[in-house]
């Protein structure tokens, strides 16, 4: 059921295919090709389809446990394969950062986003005018940190007869975007109010991800929960419930806690925007699900935790010197900003099965198209050796790839999803 | 003329477009939005047509002047439509770093690649003699470094009744791939006369850019140099001339200093292999055209350097701090690893023309889809102004792109170019 997400018609070019071709989804499928049988061209792109599975099931009833709604940040896949699945198991919406990713996902079939950006700029402006003109049945909100940026919006909606949702950010000083204190947040009140009819206040918004610890995240949150607080009780918002939406994919915990104290309230909705969950992974986002599963109640109770789903197959190219191989994998294939790609099984073709890597083999550093790995002298890696590697940062990982494929336990292909970044 | 490449019919999906659509190149071309008119949504990357046909010509005349070959290194830009602008200027062939990039680079009419890599795995080789099967007529070659690797493609290739071109690459002690010292190359040597009619000997390869220094790339051009030399004198290549390719975009000038002894050579074909320099940059590679150009006798007597020629429009996106502004551009929009993008330009929409930005807004860090600028607490720029980067490696700025805006000194487009990564 779950896997017709994985067979669409769309056709894939590029990385990580069988020969011949053109390759769909449903194709590749159909011939269920074996990564370890070598019926791919590597560097190849992996989604583990059970640790979907399990992490969109996770996620879901994490999010229930607190009485919150989802929009899973989308801008971290851009994949609208994975937001139809999420969408059908429950989430509210979809959050994105641009115009043209919300032009990408409503063209897929989503009915409900939130921009967690200010839309600025003609072009971005016609971009939502043009949707929500053609959609009348389409929801759209952006956030809000600026009266320039309001003015603007005021002007440009009202000039074309729309109206355009708006939520409230708030922001930390030292941080990225958001009002910094309640003389910037009523100026931004203060211009939403000159445009009555073009620019409604739908709620207040938050991104915590940008504090420095614990501390700092609550403090934001406070300040978001009375800030929405403080509107709904001078009748601030067009409409009730008003959303109150925070969380990354670190601190959701820590967001559904502070706002759960609304959860019974008729007035409130609380949406969750973590983006990296359903393919999670082994660097950031392990250690924030450690803090989180060590920490939190409901997740304790959970008895199991998010698993990393995205990784990266890649053939050993050279063994040059005794204690390095350099992998056919690079800048071009997999994130490195946030620590570089980790060995997890290593295979050669012909054997009965993938073994774990060897503890000691080491990223240590990546050009463009490959991967510098650290080793013993005695090592038995060689060329033409598969290696799969975990990632940190499923964000700048995603983007690397225009589909990825997706595979069973068995390093089979049951399907794949195209990306739109 | 030129602009015939950047009018495909190719459909163009993605950020950095008008609204309406779907676009093509051809059709873009004919509406000739404006950037400053704020025709586009932003970001967006674009080209400039003039930098690219000034660096066109001035590497061609830069090659020509040493009696030199050019396979661009086609990996930089992976954008068919630059390839066709390169070798109908005279390019000899593309230089590739991966299998599937020579299935897309041949899908779009390019007939000769040089695979600056060893090819490895039984999917990659499917994908290149697939290529050779269907059409004779198609000239491929890759290096190799491993006695292993040539035993692997003397099987595979005999076993499909194929040829299959190689090259001998040399490496450095402490660099990436390629044979070490003389007898990790008499091993491969010795492993290709092993397969007479499936492994063919047709040259010496290096790349002379994981040397630290000028006089570490110079011993590495004359080891490489001499051993072309010892296996033409054993009569070792498969037919002659007999290539001798080096250079990457940073030491094309030495490589053609070091070659060009060879270049009255009958049995001698030089091709260098630069990428990046039909983008060029202000960062790693203008570093290197400085130098090029205080050095290099012929580049001194050429009267202009390369240009910059790709850059990225973006909005002001939050001035939530007096020295701060957020930009709508992150490390989803351009490279970070070796520099961050620079501002070139402001512009006010409705001023008359843009400005150069100010020496001291620097962009301080980047995270998916903001830059953090740093200003002075009374500079003028506010939500909603227009900003053009510049940028530093245009390799992993490309592969942030679908699809790159070509535009004339106005800042209008007269075109796109697609990417196939």
């Amino acid at each position: 059921m779950q896997e017709n997400y994985f067979h669409s018609e769309t056709v894939l070019l590029g990385k990580g295919l069988p020969s011949g071709g053109p390759w769909t989804p449903a194709s590749l499928a159909a011939a269920a090709p074996s990564l370890l049988a070598e019926q791919l061209s590597l560097p190849a792109a992996v989604l583990s389809a059970s640790a979907l599975q399990h992490n969109l099931l996770w996620m879901r009833e994490f999010a229930q446990a607190y009485g919150c709604q989802l929009a899973p940040h989308g801008k971290t896949t851009m994949s609208p394969a994975l937001f139809r699945m999420q969408l059908d198991a429950g989430a509210w919406g979809i959050t994105l950062a641009t115009a043209p990713q919300t032009v990408a996902a409503h063209g897929e079939g989503v009915q409900r986003v939130l921009l967690a950006n200010q839309l600025v700029g003609k072009g971005n402006f016609e971009l939502i005018a043009s949707l929500q003109q053609r959609d009348p049945g389409f929801w759209f909100a952006c956030v809000v940190d600026s009266a320039d940026n309001v003015a603007a919006l005021g002007r440009y909606f009202s000039a074309r007869g729309q109206q355009i949702k708006v939520l409230l950010e708030i922001g930390l000083a030292g941080g990225r975007t958001g009002v910094r204190d309640d003389a910037q947040a009523q100026a931004v009140l203060d211009e939403i109010a000159r445009w009555p009819d073009a620019v409604a206040l739908v709620g207040v918004e938050v991104y915590e991800g940008v504090a420095s610890d614990e501390a700092g995240v609550r403090a934001m949150l406070q300040r978001s929960l009375a800030q929405w607080q403080a509107i709904r009780a001078n009748g601030g918002f067009r409409r009730l419930p008003a959303i109150l939406s925070g969380a990354g994919s670190a601190w959701f915990d820590v967001v559904a806690e502070e706002f759960s104290v609304l959860a019974n309230d008729a007035d409130a909705q609380i949406v969750l925007r973590p983006g990296c969950y359903l393919s999670h992974d082994v660097g950031i986002y392990r250690q924030a699900a450690e803090r989180i599963h060590a920490s939190n109640p409901i997740a304790r109770t959970m008895g199991s935790s998010l698993q990393p789903a995205l990784r990266l197959w890649a053939y050993v190219q050279s063994r040059p010197e005794p204690g390095k191989a350099i992998i056919g994998l690079g800048k071009r294939d997999a994130a490195f900003d946030a620590g570089l790609p980790v060995p997890a099984l290593h295979y050669r073709p012909g054997d009965a099965a993938a073994t774990a890597a060897a503890a000691h083999w080491k990223v240590t550093a990546m050009m463009d198209q490959h991967a510098f790995l650290e080793l013993q002298a005695d090592d038995v890696l060689q060329v033409g050796d598969m290696l799969c590697f975990d990632i940190s940062h499923p964000c700048l990982t995603f983007d690397k790839w225009r589909h990825l494929l997706v595979v069973d336990d068995a390093h089979r292909v049951v399907g794949a999803v195209s990306t739109q970044f």
